[in-house]
């Protein structure tokens, strides 16, 4: 590279180390890394996570037994990433660690594949130096954690028995290739089994602190439970939520999310909101407590599926897009009836109702679109441009038929209007959607 | 410059010389360069459009009596621009081109001080070589203008009172330093005095056709009436435009813009077309007839707001945002209105109606900005996320409001929600216009 400094102004590390070689025993033997949380294999997520912050190569260090499982899982994402097999795997992970030695140079990032970390985390980790440890950890039970005794930010101290500890070891380095260095002299003394805590202890590696955020290790299968509720919980996007959603809603949508994440798909949860908004607005004719209550749950559920999405790496704009839609076309609905069913009027208010939605939603349906893409769907699809409904025609029949004033005339226009502006709103959607080539992950 | 080629892919002219140091006698003696069409100064426009296309230096050829009046012109804007002086202006428009040598170096558009370009003319003509010829002139009177005689792709005659021609000279030119050999020959032939078309015969400058956009030139206080309507009519955006605005509104509002582009600013207009389908509204309840024809009135008077702000450079997206939700709330307003006094129910159908409309306008008042501007309004504007009638909220009061299921309450809820997603909607928008500060022009 010519330029290397054009290449990213903030000097992250351009590889990752993740060590993968020990016999995940408590596990049935299954490599951890390849264990699916929130739907996706842990090291998927690492993998990912740690790409968007820069990351560009990665070196898997497994065994034996699990190169194959490996080989496949890298094949089958495309990502850039390579093996190295340490035939010992019953030895300390020092030495896994120091396997990789010929293939880093420079800074890089040393990562447990047994551990899940939240978006966040992972943010704030790849900018630290040397080992990342939590003062608060949430998600980890403590008692089983590998403490850190810090001193001068160094560490002083690193183990499991410690009696004194400042922060916990969250399994996730930024090193650089000196640390070799000290592995080189640990094989020599220790005959290749040492842990890589003794290698940090010995190094007294510098510490940075991220508190807090989401991370946890899998050990055993309860603790695949606790991760999948630690990146739910995390994944809460909550910019725009008011105070219902804060203090009520997001406590419920994330403990179904979390009973739910590993069984279905967002668009799944998408529909099964969307249709409990529907039903709770058809329920306004039958009984108005019930309608509110299920028009309530549909908005608990309504924040389901982009937590799901969002801890599955799975967001997507168009899910959005549609989600946002239907959303109003929920909340017309309810009201829409509620007002007929409660008002007692005749048929043609639910369908001027209607008619006023239809009208806002033409609208709503391309801005939501440009809004999501920051792209023109006039531009993008041009079959929009000959779809009638458009506001100066829809104007224009309307000043028609209010020429000869009779009530049949304004019904007739209601009804022409309601049909026009949602066939159109419902083809804008469906138009814009197919021109939406979206990979799965982000 | 180290690396001129990543500057631009295309290798266009980075300076301009403007010639303006013709006596405008047929116009009072100002300079023609600054008189003002469509709210702009002639020179205003062509620089800005050029400045828009990669020109970044620019030569304007004077005499001494605009001197001052230029200096000011330029340091009022702001420009990037060079005086040079033409002592003997009563000479042939050549010898203020050859003024001009010491100030330019290989490329550069040559242009005329009194033409005024639409933005789609200088977009093609500057990607061109040699003189910019136009087939199919639409905007001047071809018995005044300078004809072209082309041959293999070159100028072979050009004037006046050419009996055959080909083309009409656009007054747009992409030289290159080369030509100042030609007009050494003239200087020394013809002592100074020769025209820019004595140096185009000359050379046999290639031409580049341009056919049929907007362009003229002004040269009696009648052209610059041409001029205005040339730059309204070529202002249409269109690219949402249904059959009724392509085949009516359009034709009509043009000339509507043709007439005010002058006196009046974009957001007058919009003021004077919301408050035209405002009243339409209320017309409703008087009489139908006049309610629909003031409606399509304001349909027409809806175009206008956009055809000025691009006619006079003046467009912006803050006010295609208020423009979009003003419309939103015309049409809502007109079908609530219209429901309620033809099917003669309750008030309360008519707050149903607008709860209906509040509800969306919530949503579509942030989501709007975000299609206009690319950028997260809950980011921007931190008030939005306290400020009260967020979905979650909403529905949360819908169904406490439903669990005791009587009339009033039923009334009392909607009369609350039309309240707050109406002044939620109106104070998002006005908290984010404050956060845009658009230039002037683009």
């Amino acid at each position: 590279m010519l330029f290397p400094g054009l290449k990213k102004v903030m000097a992250m590390p351009e590889t990752a180390v993740i060590l993968a070689a020990g016999l995940g025993t408590r596990m049935g033997n299954r490599p951890k890394g390849l264990i699916r949380v929130a739907g996706r294999e842990i090291l998927y997520r690492t993998i990912v996570l740690l790409k968007r912050k820069g990351v560009e190569r990665f070196i898997i260090v497994t065994n034996e037994h699990y190169e194959a499982l490996y080989r496949e899982f890298i094949e089958r994402h495309g990502f850039t990433a390579e093996l190295v097999i340490n035939p010992e795997p019953e030895k300390g992970n020092g030495h896994s660690l120091h396997l990789a030695r010929g293939t880093v140079s420079g800074k890089f990032v040393l990562v447990m594949s047994d551990h899940v970390y939240s978006e966040a985390f992972i943010e704030r980790a790849a900018k630290g130096n040397g080992l990342i440890a939590d003062r608060r950890p949430r998600w980890v039970d403590v008692s089983e954690a590998t403490k850190v005794k810090v001193r001068n930010n160094r560490v002083e101290r690193i183990g499991k028995n410690l009696r004194k500890w400042d922060a916990v070891d969250t399994g996730f380095f930024v090193l650089d290739d000196g640390i070799f260095n000290v592995t080189e002299e640990l094989e020599r003394e220790k005959k290749g089994d040492y842990s890589l805590s003794e290698v940090v202890e010995r190094a007294k590696l510098p510490v940075t602190f991220v508190d807090g955020l989401g991370w946890t290790d899998v050990d055993t299968p309860e603790e695949i439970k606790r991760a999948r509720r630690m990146l739910v919980k995390t994944a809460v996007k909550g910019i725009g939520d008011g105070f219902v959603s804060r203090h009520l809603n997001r406590k419920i949508s994330t403990e179904i999310s979390a009973l739910l994440v590993d069984r279905v798909t967002p668009n799944q949860m998408t529909a099964v909101a969307f249709a409990t908004g529907i039903l709770s607005a058809l329920l306004t004719l039958f009984s108005l407590p019930l309608a509110g209550i299920l028009y309530q749950v549909s908005s608990i559920l309504d924040g389901v599926d982009g937590e799901i999405a969002r801890a599955q790496l799975r967001t997507s704009r168009l899910g959005g897009y549609i989600d946002s839609i239907l959303d109003r076309y929920v909340d017309g609905s309810f009201l829409a009836l509620l007002a007929y069913s409660t008002l007692e009027g005749p048929l043609w208010y639910l369908i001027a109702l209607l008619t006023l939605l239809g009208t806002v939603m033409v609208s709503y349906s391309t801005e939501r679109f440009k809004a999501a893409f920051c792209r023109d769907p006039h531009r993008e699809v041009p079959e929009l441009r000959n779809l009638p409904g458009k506001r100066d025609e829809r104007i224009f029949l309307t000043m028609l038929f209010l020429l000869y004033p009779a009530e049949y005339m304004v019904k007739s226009l209601f009804l022409i209007l309601a049909l026009l502006t949602h066939i159109r709103a419902a083809l804008t959607a469906y138009l814009v959607s197919g021109k939406v080539s979206e990979p799965k992950t982000i």
